[in-house]
């Protein structure tokens, strides 16, 4: 069979999670099943912790936002109220905690180039790669909540372009501190001589750019990745461009098979110009399941989680987005022709998975449904697992970010009726092998010798 | 007895850790006993709490740095090769993991409002008390070494006044963050309604100051404590100043008795200036121990010990925090007019501590002693413990930071053979009683009424 007719291996599976009340499907929080509101508390994340590793799944995916969504009717009342990404407590204080009631269990957290600074971001990823045994994944984002910005302030935030200009000099100092600044033999740890590390093996990177000037050396002994797992989400032109040179695992923003493939496509063809292999790049889509005994159960579930979802949290969250105020707008816009990428895109995600949302009159009609944020597979365990493997197939998919609808219900159902599945078909791990996550996703704890991270000097 | 020559309850005890090889005592880090080569595992960090909160230590103080020490010769190599107070990997990361495995340890750990961002700092915090549920403390520092201010994008670092006048719109703004963003009852969680918090008990805090701009509302709820436990280390006029107002615990620069009563009268005086209770403050000092079964012994296994020290790292050190390198002066220099507050009290604790060393020559003969960062207190069980006590008393003494020689020897010496018999006398908590730090230390998680984080407005 040709390599467009079957995955390749089996499929990268990651729990998706925030450290927060109400994340993906807007309002669920208050279904009367669901465990979010104990969020705050160490119990919460080591049991979730065991149960994911249980589980075998790849990694844990910590989405973050570091402002709040209200730009709906220029207010964050409907956010606050709906609990959408709301409260933000910081997910990378998660990590460690869950490091330590695991073994195996990876960690993506994403943290924003906008809003972190260089030297001390780069130390705290190479500390936690250290004490997890290289288990961490970066999801590298520029953050596009204009609330965000004005939290560190910015009266109003870069330019789209501008933050990908910045990302770039912000990974390039990353590099330079993660890959550059200490040989691998630079730690001797001598104790006869009473030398902990030579110091002509390790180097000042003296980065001076148009954002950052930043010495070093860096403060960390090279941990087991260096470079933690490097994920992202870019949906735009630019942003393609930059997963395509930078990313080794992409998020994509559809889970329709056609843009899928197009997606690949242009991803491939920037990681190619960028140097790299195609190969060295996995693409994830996100997954939604509602699972029943009969495909009438199933439905009926869906239909029962419907009655929490909150359409004025979906509402807050996609204007946060896209940002743009949809109160603001005719009913019959479309949003096409003049509109940032961006903004095209997160509307076409509507077209095509949202009942054929044209205009800003069905988009908000779209709202309140399960579908308007990933359209959820809905039917018997079979039927749930064949979907999931004609959508890695016909989408060339590596893998999926499994997202809860009610915790832990969504993902208890996912452990119990679909993993098992997914195994006996292949399309799942048996057992996690080893314990590094860029190990285990592409079978080397470095980077490549084609990502641009070898090609910064010092 | 008078409030002057009793301690006025159990001392405060912490175990002052960094998550580095090399620290407080240079050099030990290589001593065929010492274990710190392990600090980069999760394990190393999982025994250490469960051995700290067996003892029932009120907290692990971890201390930290954003730089190298080279201002010794100019060069980083006396400190990269003697491992002084480097690698330095970022020791937050390992609360979290920390406290999977305690219930009631306390974490106090050092932060640099020179350069974390005071949004993401105190969502940071918050996240962390949350988790540990009120277990966290602050070290406020200003950062003083050159080097961290290269590595945050300064050709220059900003002088010892402007660092505080901007550690002074730091905490503003934190505490606007923390103390009035969110009303006591802006989480409702009301399941019925699908509201989790009211938005209009939630409030930015439009900060707009000289350094930083910051809309706020905080990301994160308001936790166990919300302000964490703010301790400091300010041995300048201005350092004072700034601990009189802001700090609930104070960890000071002397052991010695006359120093102590004084920094105590000025940090009192400072306290009350600034509308706070003295009683509100509580001091330390540092705690070094050699213990043997007989006085002979204990003074055998200080000379043991003497053999490890590294006399280049001690000067490395010592140039990096007092921002003089000594191999520039003449030998007879006496640093003391014309110096500033920082060098002349550095240089004045090496005077009476370091066997009165005068000058820069006395001064560098005086490194590659044990004494040359805190005089330990070297004898029998039963000596130490008298010792200890005079110090308490002498010096109203309400707690020290308990640091290591040799690690985890000289803590299990402590541990086994003179915590039992400060229980005994009553200078040693029988038990941890409540898990919250604040709570523990003052006996309730909130800042007082009378301190200064209340009086800031939004």
């Amino acid at each position: 069979m040709s390599r467009h007719t079957e995955p390749r291996r089996p499929l990268i599976l990651n729990a998706f999670e925030g450290n927060t009340v109400g994340n993906v499907q807007q309002g669920m929080w208050a279904h009367p099943r669901d465990d979010r509101l104990g969020f705050g508390s160490l119990k919460h994340w080591l049991d979730r912790a065991r149960r994911y590793e249980e589980a075998r799944f790849d990694a844990v995916f910590f989405a973050d936002v570091l402002g709040l969504y209200d730009t709906y009717r220029g207010s964050s009342a409907p956010a606050i109220e709906n609990a959408v990404e709301f409260p933000a407590h910081d997910p990378l204080t998660l990590i460690p905690a869950m490091a330590a009631v695991t073994e195996n269990l990876g960690f993506v957290v994403t943290a924003s180039t906008s809003y972190e600074h260089p030297f001390a971001n780069a130390r705290r990823w190479s500390s936690l790669d250290h004490l997890t045994g290289g288990r961490v994944g970066w999801n590298i984002v520029t953050s596009y909540l204009p609330s965000a910005a004005r939290n560190f302030g910015l009266t109003e935030q870069w330019s789209h372009d501008d933050r990908y200009d910045r990302a770039e000099e912000f990974l390039e100092i990353s590099y330079k501190l993660w890959e550059k600044s200490w040989d691998e033999d630079a730690v001797v740890a001598d104790i006869q001589r009473s030398v902990y590390a030579e110091a002509d093996r390790i180097h000042a990177i003296n980065h001076v750019g148009r954002t950052w000037s930043v010495a070093g050396p860096h403060l960390v002994e090279p941990s087991a990745q260096r470079t933690p797992l490097l994920f992202q989400a870019g949906t735009s032109g630019r942003g393609v461009q930059f997963a395509g040179k930078h990313a080794e695992v992409v998020f994509l923003g559809t889970n329709e098979a056609a843009g899928q493939l197009k997606a690949r496509e242009n991803i491939e063809a920037a990681a190619v110009a960028a140097g790299r292999n195609p190969e060295d790049v996995r693409l994830l889509g996100g997954l939604q399941v509602v699972v029943g005994k009969t495909h009438e159960q199933a439905q009926a579930r869906l239909e029962e989680y419907q009655n929490y979802l909150s359409r004025e949290g979906a509402l807050a969250h996609w204007c946060g987005v896209s940002g743009r105020d949809l109160d603001h707008y005719d009913e019959d816009t479309v949003f096409e022709k003049g509109d940032t990428d961006h903004v095209q895109t997160q509307a076409k995600r509507f077209s095509v998975e949202g009942g054929n949302a044209r205009t800003v009159g069905q988009l908000k009609q779209h709202f309140g449904t399960l579908g308007s944020y990933v359209q959820p597979i809905v039917g018997t365990p079979e039927e749930v697992v064949d979907e999931i493997e004609r959508r890695a197939i016909d989408g060339r998919i590596d893998g999926f970010n499994v997202q809860p609808i009610v915790q832990p219900e969504t993902f208890d159902d996912f452990i119990e009726h679909i993993l098992p599945r997914l195994r006996e078909r292949g399309l799942a791990r048996e057992s996690y092998g080893t314990s590094g996550l860029r190990e285990r996703v592409f079978g080397s704890p470095r980077l490549p010798a084609t990502h641009p991270a070898h090609q910064v000097s010092i």
